[in-house]
């Protein structure tokens, strides 16, 4: 028999569930990118069994028993982490019954289906009972995983997005933005109107042209293409991962804007993974902390670094280049981006909400998904709760369901716990970015003068290279000398809005 | 308990199997497609790791009892043929020990690594000892394969590629071939030769025109394009499979004659892929028949369908359209056309071949093969043989060993008894378009006028419908009237190089 080492066997094992998790990247993002119509099904297929095999394997009994002889045996700093991240992993993947997640999985594609015909129509009630099931069905999952990590049932779902976030934690921080938002959303739109709002540049922008433009800022951020593409898709997202990072973005050609900005938020993702320790890339404490974390990372590129001054007035004249603007023609002026790109209007729809008002559709999502979870609102009072926060945060009443509470696919599909990673991103990019630019003091200059070095160097150095090392809490406090709070953002946020 | 049926518990166990031979067939054509080169190690590993969990579900200890008991069940006949097939694969899987599987697969990586930086140097001696490593397992491994399927080793590793063929018939299909192929490219050479060759057009061929031009051909073959695509790689090949087919051509700006003819081919392989039986799609049954079936649908193509007069004939004026040809200009004729591209060339690259002395160099290697699998060759002995037989067979000698015994990767790696199938197709694909045309009245006219529907009707219901249903004999018998032998392939390239 061989005499292999209880962390060995472990390392070996999660290096194998790290390549499957791989393959399901490269799969998915064919599947968005690449794959003819007709291939869907046996993608499906394929997808489905890959699933499969990697949870047999992580939850096979094995790891069980290398997990203690691992955690009873001599190893440095980082196989320790692995091991912690290892039976986290564990933990969270055998603490449910396979067929209550199952039960879970299914009433989340059936709920699914069924919104994606109902959306359009506005059919609340269409959607109302497969929408209970699958809050029935969670709220089981957060119960038995609750039970099994010593937590509260909301906490024990969170967990599984942001490991170590509590809704205590959220609350405060939440109800810190939720008490400053809406007084200084109403304090923006105003000053913004009595400043003028910006004017759009007059298109047809060609997509050549929007790829070209894109690609060029991604190498000025800094991402690397030996290791990295950028694609097209109908949701763009960063897929693939470590070695070998896939965005997307999708372009209009009537619109430049958004196509820009999706593909500084997706390269914020892919600097991240790029820099992820490589030596442990398939392993649990290789991986992302986060996706808090995550988020954070792409919208410190986006909203601290490139919604900056400093980046429009280096973004202005290669837009202008590209897109046929006139040399000194105003429209294609510093000035008048950053208006574009900072207009703050309070609207219905999260993915279509700016800086300011984004983070109250996620604290609006926040605060119902945790009674829906502890059983104090019901289905049938969704849609009243939710226009009755929509006032509330964001100031508007939607008129109906489908830019209500049946915009968002999440709890259609059974995603509860996740909403709150956005804004908790938001809050870190604002602390870390803030942190970045006062221990180096070329942040700044080097985002104006084209030279991403200063900030990606220490953004490699304090985030992207620690991995799972740290736990999120003391990553930041590492960071930035103190815990995750709302003070750096709302002060970044009045700065940029209303004394910018 | 489960009281689930041994069948179909085999049947989900395969589709599993299936579902992951088909994520590593996507990997595989994105690592030559698209992947940026950075990736190259994690992907390595990814395919490393699904191989891994391929050949474990594979040789998974309860496959056989399932076997034995779906075999002792009721079945309708394609769940018997699917057994049977399952059998099929589970013994060549399960009949090698492990550690020689991997002894073989590390000598042949190790050999493959030397052999491409020793081919340019010409650096036999330095490949030498790698490749008596690699002829002295896969000899092991013939000997163990042999005695479990109760065949000649040589036949045992065949088997693997060309299920139920023998040397016993392919020496005799070889040897007639052997005998007349050195006298008629001496006389297909010297009347090509006082009839006048083709005129190369004036390229430079812009690949953006040679891409279109594929495409279009494609379609006119009959490639569905919601099932499949095509794009670029340093090798073509076609990968992926079924309901998404993946094919690849590589482009020169100073020459569309190869590219065209490579998608022709690449399309003739993806129809037989996309005619395949969706039903069983994922099971063994519903595979391609065999490496020489699938090469015959693509040199039926190729080959029989489109070096044609007829199909030059289609294609002279679309070429001239996209290439710049001028109307009438003789150079882009169907005449001079045909000539280019049926050229014989006394060559000593088996790539590079034609389709009159393709066969000779294939015939070289099964000798050779043959005889080192018997041990009554030393691979020091090699490079003398091989001259030998270049200048029995196709009239040369090379000077050097890089065209000579080092121009292919495939003993290299340990592949061996693959090489018959190339032939073995050549003449399947003669042997079927004979029946097609003489059992469809209006194949060649169709050809001639840009329908392919009844030849593509006639493939889809004798050859790609029936998946692995049939035997390879029992679907020659079935289509064509007779087994496999080489008078209708001499009689074709008879007419079209002698009387044409």
């Amino acid at each position: 028999m061989s005499a292999i080492r209880p962390y060995d066997a472990l390392h070996q094992h999660f290096a194998r569930i790290g390549h499957v998790e791989e393959a399901i990247e490269y799969l998915y993002w064919d599947m968005a990118t690449q794959m003819p119509s007709g291939g869907a099904d046996a993608r499906g297929e394929q997808l489905a069994t890959l699933k499969v095999i990697e949870h047999q394997l992580t939850t096979d009994p094995r790891v069980g028993d290398w997990l203690a002889g691992a955690e009873a045996g001599a190893l440095d700093d980082w196989q320790r982490a692995n091991v912690r991240e290892c039976r986290r992993l564990w933990t969270q993947a055998t603490a449910v019954p396979e067929a209550l997640v199952e039960a879970l999985s299914k009433a989340g594609s059936t709920c699914g289906q069924v919104w994606r015909g109902a959306r359009a129509q506005d059919d609340f009630a269409a959607v109302a009972p497969h929408l209970s099931e699958v809050f029935a069905r969670t709220r089981e999952v957060a119960q038995i995983k609750g039970e099994v990590l010593g937590l509260d049932p909301y906490d024990a779902l969170l967990d599984g997005y942001e490991p170590g976030a509590r809704r205590a934690q959220i609350d405060d921080l939440f109800g810190d933005l939720a008490e400053f938002l809406p007084g200084f959303t109403a304090d923006v739109i105003e000053a913004q109107a009595s400043r003028g709002l910006g004017t759009a540049p007059a298109g047809p922008f060609p997509i050549a042209a929007q790829r070209e433009v894109g690609l060029h800022f991604m190498k000025v951020l800094g991402f690397d293409f030996d290791h990295g593409r950028l694609d097209v898709s109908a949701h763009p997202f960063c897929g693939g991962g470590g070695a070998d990072v896939r965005i997307t973005t999708r372009y209009r050609e009537d619109d430049f804007v958004q196509s820009l900005m999706g593909v500084l938020h997706e390269t914020g993702h892919a600097l991240y993974e790029q820099g992820r320790p490589m030596a442990w890339r398939a392993q649990p404490v290789g991986r992302a902390r986060s996706m808090g974390v995550h988020e954070s990372q792409s919208l410190l590129m986006e909203m601290q670094a490139c919604r900056s001054q400093e980046f429009l007035a280096l973004a202005a004249p290669v837009l202008a280049r590209h897109f046929g603007g006139g040399a000194g023609d105003p429209v294609w002026g510093a000035d008048n981006l950053y208006k574009i790109y900072t207009q703050v209007d309070r609207g219905l729809i999260r993915v279509d909400a700016d800086e300011v008002t984004y983070p109250a559709h996620v604290i609006l999502r926040y605060r119902l998904e945790t009674a829906l979870v502890d059983g104090t609102l019901a289905i049938a009072d969704l849609p009243d709760a939710w226009r009755a926060q929509m006032v509330e945060l964001v100031g508007v009443a939607n008129p109906d369901h489908k830019d209500g509470c049946l915009q968002d696919v999440h709890w259609m599909e059974g995603l509860v716990g996740y909403f709150p990673t956005y804004t908790l991103g938001a809050m870190m990019a604002a602390q870390l970015f803030d942190a970045a630019c006062t221990q180096v003091p070329g942040v700044r200059a080097g985002i104006a003068g084209g030279d991403f070095s200063p900030l990606l160097g220490w953004l490699r150095a304090n985030v992207h290279g620690h991995g799972s090392f740290l736990s999120t809490d003391e990553l930041l406090t590492r960071a930035t000398g103190r815990p995750l709070d709302a003070s750096v953002f709302k002060a970044h946020l009045t700065r940029r809005y209303l004394q910018g």
